[in-house]
């Protein structure tokens, strides 16, 4: 009855729902209007998740999301040479596979609201600093990721939105304006800390709000508590439950 | 794809994905393994409520939810003759309802793990306070709810437990083991601070782990991406997705 939001993206949006997460800010906002659903996962790239998208957003399902975020690059953007070297996709396949991403959301849902992420910034620094904290001596010596880098994935996943006629936002360039980013925003390097999680929240909401998705706006599922009237409930029900 | 688990109550289950909610911090530990569903209700007592069973929870659904919490009593125990009396609810009726509500949740899925919630204990100082900072003088001069009739709530909820042999939590009890819960647990004498949402992720967690609701044992939806060949990715995905 509640329309879905999918949230769909690597760690990022696996992880978005620990303390301060931008996907239980998101749940808190859209309470009993709609569902927000966590399909995240962890270390992916865009290759791998092509995999899931006929499970996922399966063809002719009778509840298609209403929308979604599509949050990947920050593992296809991992250097070619280094440790993380097994989730690298070159940056125009990163570009061809959000492609297809989108393209089976909008088959499988042709309303559908679709919002791109860009991967956050690099603190490399952050990186090398939580590599040491689990692995001594034995760390990597230069980041599996740059900042430059994954900034040329960014500028490709904006890119596609801009072509396509979808929203974005460039969570790279956005969090680059606040000074002292790396360290605000960022707990590793890479994942982000509560305020992090807050800009990623903030945007989201702007965005969908930009567009047509206002909580505020939105039917309840059900009648308002206030709207019961205690000695006929069943009115109440009738008129919106039949 | 992934087991459902859906959180059945009132505000306090609407309000669980605020900042250290407890529904957002199942959903985390959950993460990959199940959906948290969020089915609250601000203001609804168990009379309501049994008007949403057969539009949440219809017969011969394809996809049953594998577990619920269902967490009523803070406002069916709302005090007749006092200002919330249009939520009040006889607790006879209370139980009898809540008994509806577990057929209702069984005969849509027989397999289902079922939790009662007893309501949290009431300050009513706390209560009394809440009132004044809204409404000044004209706040009530008498708590509509009390602490000691809340607790006749939750001793019928725990009874009916026993009765039909589910796993509760006297969640009336437990906060009260602990000194100062009034402020500690208790946000405007009713609703929970992040502590006492903290207590009732714990409790659930043990009840849940307690019975086969382990994450941990629980399988991923889609590979771990360690599991991933970067050369082979189809390999991991055949054997898990088809």
């Amino acid at each position: 009855m509640r329309p879905q939001i999918v949230l769909f993206g690597d760690s990022i949006t696996e992880q978005s729902f620990r303390l301060g997460g931008w996907g239980a800010a998101l749940a808190n906002t859209y309470s009993r209007k709609a569902d927000i659903v966590n399909r995240g996962y962890g270390g992916y790239n865009t290759r791998w998740a092509l995999f899931l998208l006929n499970h996922l957003f399966p063809l002719g399902s009778a509840t298609p999301p209403a929308a979604a975020t599509i949050f990947f690059g920050a593992n296809d953007a991992a250097l070619s040479g280094r440790t993380s070297e097994r989730q690298h996709v070159p940056v125009d396949e990163y570009k061809e596979n959000l492609k297809k991403i989108v393209q089976q959301l909008q088959e499988c849902s042709p309303t559908i609201l679709i919002v791109l992420i860009t991967p956050p910034p690099i603190d490399e620094e952050g990186r090398l600093q939580y590599a040491r904290s689990l692995y001594g001596d034995n760390a990597m010596k230069l980041p599996e990721r740059t900042n430059e880098m994954t900034g040329v994935y960014a500028e490709k996943c904006v890119e596609l939105a801009k072509e396509l006629d979808l929203p974005s936002i460039n969570l790279w360039s956005k969090m680059q304006e606040t000074e002292g980013w790396q360290k605000k925003f960022l707990s590793d390097g890479l994942h982000l800390t509560q305020e992090g999680n807050a800009v990623v929240y903030q945007q989201v909401l702007r965005v969908f709000e930009d567009a047509w998705l206002i909580a505020s706006k939105m039917p309840y599922d059900f009648p308002h508590h206030s709207e019961i009237d205690p000695k006929n409930p069943q009115k109440a029900f009738q008129q919106q439950c039949s």
